[in-house]
């Protein structure tokens, strides 16, 4: 007899995703108890991130079950693409019927906005995409990890693991988040004061802006379609 | 006409390993300007994380080419079994000649002391191990990330972030390790002060410690015969 998992917890992947936005959420919540990992995408097939690495799915969105956390990262060129990808809208729209915490790491929030699942909630993003949340309807919170209901959003990249602890909290309880906290041995040591725009200073904010000028203005021009689309 | 690479940074990756010991680095690796970020194993097949994680190697450890960064993870089983692996501990011998920095994450020190590569050198390790690794007659530090030399080495999993950004600064300097730190906004948050076994408390240490029994009782059988064959 096999013992059932108590919680069904699925991280979309994508070609062109921020690694990280996957890797630092998967790493909490492979420690939860009873729980099952999904990486999820339309096939098994290999699927590579935007630094070149590759990772593959282990359940495809037609085998995934009914998830208890329904999570979205975002990251670079894939993004866009996962904006207007129908069969991935459809698949979160689908999942975000039943699941009990839709939620998402990064630029994973214009995705889940895309397929309509953010509007009338507080959400969490990248913080050079803010403004872009916000066109699509969606009040932008600055913390590290924005809970309003059964939305649970954290900011860029590396704010996955903290987004992780605090879904462990949610579903498991605060004694097991705190176990994995430990063993994960996250007590963070930042070596400069620069992780958010409001402490780094306007010429690094500029700086980090211009290198990533041309993903930006992609996506606001998804964005703006987007919005279009969903007539906000 | 191609732009070779000016940095080369190889990661070891193997069955078994802990998944964000390697992914947080390569997040902050592949951000570096003129770098190519090996993943590193004995073959291109794929290599699962204890976590169940599925990542392909980029790069055979026969192909690779000679590294400016040598970086090796920890992590669970995998890691007591690369502690005895011969071929895994040639490869890092050998690139250990050259690198101009020989680093690791997690219990990776353990790895590296078994190659012989951290004795008189102080280096960190996840908290659980640091006995472990001073059996290898290496001195340990508790801090986040500890630079001895040309020896960077990060503690417990999440430290792979920290440690990252160090590597970064040293390589390519403080100005582009700050962006890379915005750009991944790299500003944490964790929900509790529990991250240390310092600021954990006792209670949740050995609840932590029960946990990991089995794999921390492996790991010290191997660490005895490991030092036991170093003559230490």
């Amino acid at each position: 007899m096999t013992n059932p998992a108590k919680y069904h917890i699925g991280l979309v992947i994508f070609p062109g995703m921020t690694q990280l936005d996957i890797t630092g959420p998967h790493q909490v919540f492979a420690l939860m108890p009873n729980t099952c990992v999904h990486l999820l995408w339309k096939s098994l097939q290999p699927v590579t991130s935007n630094e070149g690495m590759t990772i593959l799915p282990t359940t495809t969105f037609d085998d995934c079950p009914s998830l208890d956390v329904l999570c979205v990262s975002g990251g670079a060129v894939g993004q866009v693409e996962m904006m207007r990808d129908a069969e991935v809208l459809k698949f979160l729209q689908q999942q975000g019927k039943t699941a009990k915490y839709i939620t998402s790491v990064c630029t994973g929030s214009l995705i889940l906005a895309a397929a309509g699942l953010l509007q009338g909630y507080r959400a969490a993003c990248h913080w050079a995409f803010r403004d872009q949340l916000a066109m699509l309807g969606v009040e932008v919170g600055t913390e590290r990890v924005v809970v309003d209901r059964d939305r649970i959003t954290g900011g860029g990249v590396t704010a996955g693991i903290d987004f992780g602890l605090v879904v462990a909290a949610h579903l498991c309880g605060q004694e097991t988040a705190k176990l994995i906290q430990l063993l994960l041995e996250y007590n963070p040591a930042p070596p400069f004061n620069v992780g958010s725009p409001e402490n780094a200073g306007e010429v690094l904010v500029a700086q980090v802006r211009k290198l990533g000028e041309q993903l930006i203005a992609a996506s606001f021009v998804q964005t703006q379609q987007t919005a279009k689309l969903l007539g906000i």
